[in-house]
């Protein structure tokens, strides 16, 4: 996307999205993708308890599980549960549609100038399947975890989609549908804002530092005017 | 489970459990099951949404997504759903695993003569299916679908429960992981208590009358003081 940048204000912010659960239908399938891959390694979780770490990159994930499972992976059992999650989660990916208002969203976002980006833990394979699922072209700004060292919720990946838009990270809205998104913006010093369209509360959503929390982007869309937003 | 009467105080509750997402770890794969079904009649709904619909039964569920999506469905086009649900779901119950410590509240409230029961708006053969995960015999008195007219958030299969136990209602304590379990324990006056373990978040348990919310099985567990119940 270029940017007419005398046209934009110096308040205007810029949006940095996440993908999964925030503008793809992905959380559910990645979730029981996950589940099969630890099981794979001898590691039963539930399906709940894996769906509040979906967000953060897959090494992060089953650093967390090991932990939480009190079990010791060796790391080539980790590397053989990220593959499986990768596999089983293609087998889902058929069923993964755009979420609500996502494409009008950041349609409606580009029409009015405001810089937008992406930024995902997930793998740079899975995100372009998300960019042609969004109908989006080639010159969107996208971060995936390939372009960082560590991902959500260390604030790397935000930072970096912020430096691609030219803007700083303090004049952001982090907008995701994890807990590891709104921490993250903390961090980051940027703007958190939370959708429940990946199926987090609420309230997990707003512990976590949300300033606001939405149904989904079309329910952000249509309230652009609480960041200053205005329709022309 | 066969009850000594002489051994329970007057005081002493009666707890009535859900199945999916309170004794075993069903609900996401029932999500992504419906959300498979629902597009094959053409009513795309987020998976989001699908989970904080299940613990009804398909039926209702059905005519909700139905008013959701603005979409007439056929009764035709509503069997077929359930059909396709019933086999979809068959396809991920390999996945499926008893929940964190609901074999070992069970086997403890037995072994304290406390009255328990099943009671879900599934149908009779998943629900056969999950007693063989939970290890239990066939004494366990279970109530499904296929016992009543209507189902939660209707109070009827909580109610035939509980007169099998030959319990008051008001006497039970209804354990489940979702809103419509709490919604069905207040209309039958029964106390309602929220297990975390079906992903649906601490405040809408709370939001739709729960007393208490625990983590899962295991923390009832490590709570039955809560409820006056003494291990001895």
């Amino acid at each position: 996307m270029k940017m007419k940048r005398k046209k934009a204000s110096n308040h205007q912010p810029a949006f940095l999205f996440d993908l999964d659960g925030t503008l793809i239908d992905s959380v559910y399938p990645h979730a029981l993708a996950w589940q099969e891959a630890l099981e794979d390694i001898g590691i039963h979780l539930p399906a709940a308890t894996i769906h509040r770490r979906i967000g953060m990159s897959g090494a992060t994930l089953i650093h967390a599980f090991q932990r939480e499972s009190g079990k010791k992976l060796s790391s080539r059992d980790a590397k053989r549960s990220e593959e499986f999650h990768t596999n089983a989660f293609r087998e889902y990916s058929h069923q993964v549609r755009p979420l609500d208002g996502a494409r009008e969203l950041l349609e409606e976002l580009t029409r009015l100038r405001v810089p937008w980006a992406i930024a995902t833990s997930g793998q740079k394979d899975d995100a372009a399947q998300a960019l042609k699922l969004l109908k989006l072209g080639r010159n969107v700004v996208i971060v995936t975890k390939d372009d960082v060292e560590k991902t959500k919720p260390e604030p790397d990946l935000f930072l970096v989609a912020a430096a691609k838009l030219r803007m700083e990270l303090e004049k952001c809205v982090v907008v995701g549908d994890s807990v590891w998104d709104l921490l993250a913006a903390q961090r980051a010093r940027a703007l958190g804002v939370g959708l429940l369209s990946g199926g987090i509360g609420e309230d997990e959503l707003e512990r976590a530092g949300a300033y606001r929390v939405y149904r989904n982007a079309a329910d952000l869309l249509a309230h652009l005017d609480d960041f200053g937003i205005l329709s022309e």
